[in-house]
């Protein structure tokens, strides 16, 4: 329990950054969320099941990612603390979701299951707010991915990553990190060297 | 007005097909949306500027699109009939818009501005509702698109496309459509050629 609280404190501090809320509507709202503990590599979520929960990371890190029907991996976001994951399609449609999600460290989650987070969204007006502001900026941030895969190098969708995800940078192996990008290993190695030269000018 | 009616009406059916409104509540939201006519390729928005409306098609095509440093432009959305297109991001938070916004064909458009948009989000719970739901299908399409992107082959995305944008397909010039799918018009209409001669077997 000593767990959940301090998981809690960390959701309750990010929701307090996007909106206002009263210590009953927390009150409401704390019993929502299922706290769950992951080892580094255990999976949240396969592909082909339905999605039964979204998840508030508040400690470690997660990735969702797709295997394409040749087999490979791509990963199409990491969820480092203070980020949320989940298929919100699968979740409020009940249709199977084509993600996987694991955790790549040990982590924290705090789990809503979609009837749940329905409730909030009616009745918390904070909440509602926080979720549809964390919904445009979802989408404003696939936007941009979408917009730099195609428009810039290499070298520049990687310094984005390092904009996007600064906490993670040196906990996420190479191999990872070339997938997200969609590149191979050894170019996102041929970067980070000349990065590397450039910042020791 | 008689065009201002019809406009709205297919705003109506858009937005009773997603939530239930009662007619009082149709009454506050028409006067909200303001009617406005362009001609084909007149912009409706340019990047740089602070975006000041959201739009809802309701006849023609209009399209979003960003000029990368190098000059060379990328459209990010088409949005035909019965689709929206707005810069949440800038409108929300007053900073200026990355995106140009321009129409491909003659067409008709409602514009709503920011603050009458979040009077309607806290009135009228059946609009908040419908807008969340945008939002989810927006930040999941676009999810999709970019895991197309490193997935999938030209010709599959091409295929993706008709299937997002059926109406459109004819409607839309080759480049464009190379411009969307980050591909040169060249291998368009080499995959064009491939479909046909299939679909002729």
């Amino acid at each position: 329990m000593a767990q959940m609280g301090s998981a809690f404190e960390i959701l309750r501090a990010y929701l307090q950054d996007r909106a206002a809320f009263t210590d009953e509507e927390f009150d409401f709202i704390q019993p929502m969320f299922v706290p769950r503990t992951l080892c580094s590599g255990e999976t949240l979520q396969r592909a082909g099941e339905v999605a039964q929960h979204a998840a508030f990371i508040t400690r470690g890190c997660l990735r969702s990612y797709l295997i394409d029907p040749k087999g490979k991996e791509h990963i199409v976001q990491f969820a480092p603390e203070n980020w949320w994951l989940a298929d919100n399609i699968s979740l409020t449609e009940g249709t199977p979701s084509q993600y996987f999600i694991d955790s790549i460290e040990d982590s924290e989650v705090l789990l809503i299951d979609p009837t749940s987070h329905e409730q909030l969204v009616e009745r918390i007006p904070g909440y509602a707010d926080a979720f549809r502001k964390g919904l445009q900026r979802r989408a404003a941030a696939r936007e941009e991915r979408i917009v730099n895969t195609m428009s810039k190098s290499a070298e520049e969708r990687y310094l984005d990553f390092l904009a996007t995800y600064p906490s993670i940078v040196t906990r996420v192996p190479q191999w990872m990190l070339a997938s997200y990008l969609g590149i191979s290993p050894e170019t996102v190695s041929r970067i980070r060297k000349k990065l590397s030269r450039k910042s020791r000018l």
